[in-house]
């Protein structure tokens, strides 16, 4: 479970990942919540914000450089996960990395 | 209710709304609809993505350029949606606008 994630001084990267999940648990939501909790120990890492209903679930982190993206994607546990995303939990899936241009926060 | 949208030739626009609610519907959910449905009749609009659990809302939607988003951002409609918004709905959220650099879809 996440909340909203910082905003930064730009520029900075966010990586959207959308998902439509197979259906049962297949060990997705111990592996999720270990992904979310590795993401947040690497270099370059500066927030995730996740949410997931019945349709569809989008997942965006974000990140200080292309190069801190490009590591994490190459973390050995990381394409593990990635691997079994493709085999067992996603039936379909885009992947977005983005520059983050310009941000706005409000709070009531 | 959202599915994936599209991937394009780069570079390309996100909007990245993340939210949390305040409690009760206030007329939300028919708003949120009609927002996405407006939206989606606008010059430059690619598609939009969104998913909400019980903590944290996210919309991604897509455009061609940053002069789209400015002119969805000052539609009269969605003008009277932005300031309910900060009025009655959403207790906090972030909003970012991006370039979408790379993507990439997968299919099962």
């Amino acid at each position: 479970m996440t909340n909203l994630a910082k905003t930064y001084e730009q520029p900075y990267y966010a990586v959207i990942f959308s998902s439509e999940r197979t259906n049962g648990d297949h060990g997705y939501n111990m592996m999720s919540d270990k992904m979310v909790e590795l993401a947040s120990t690497q270099k370059g890492y500066l927030g995730v914000e996740s949410a997931r209903d019945e349709n569809l679930g989008i997942t965006v982190s974000y990140w200080e450089t292309l190069d801190d993206i490009t590591a994490w994607k190459a973390n050995a546990a990381h394409q593990v996960a990635q691997r079994r995303g493709k085999e067992e939990w996603y039936s379909r899936f885009a992947l977005r990395v983005c520059k983050v241009e310009r941000n706005y926060m409000f709070e009531m």
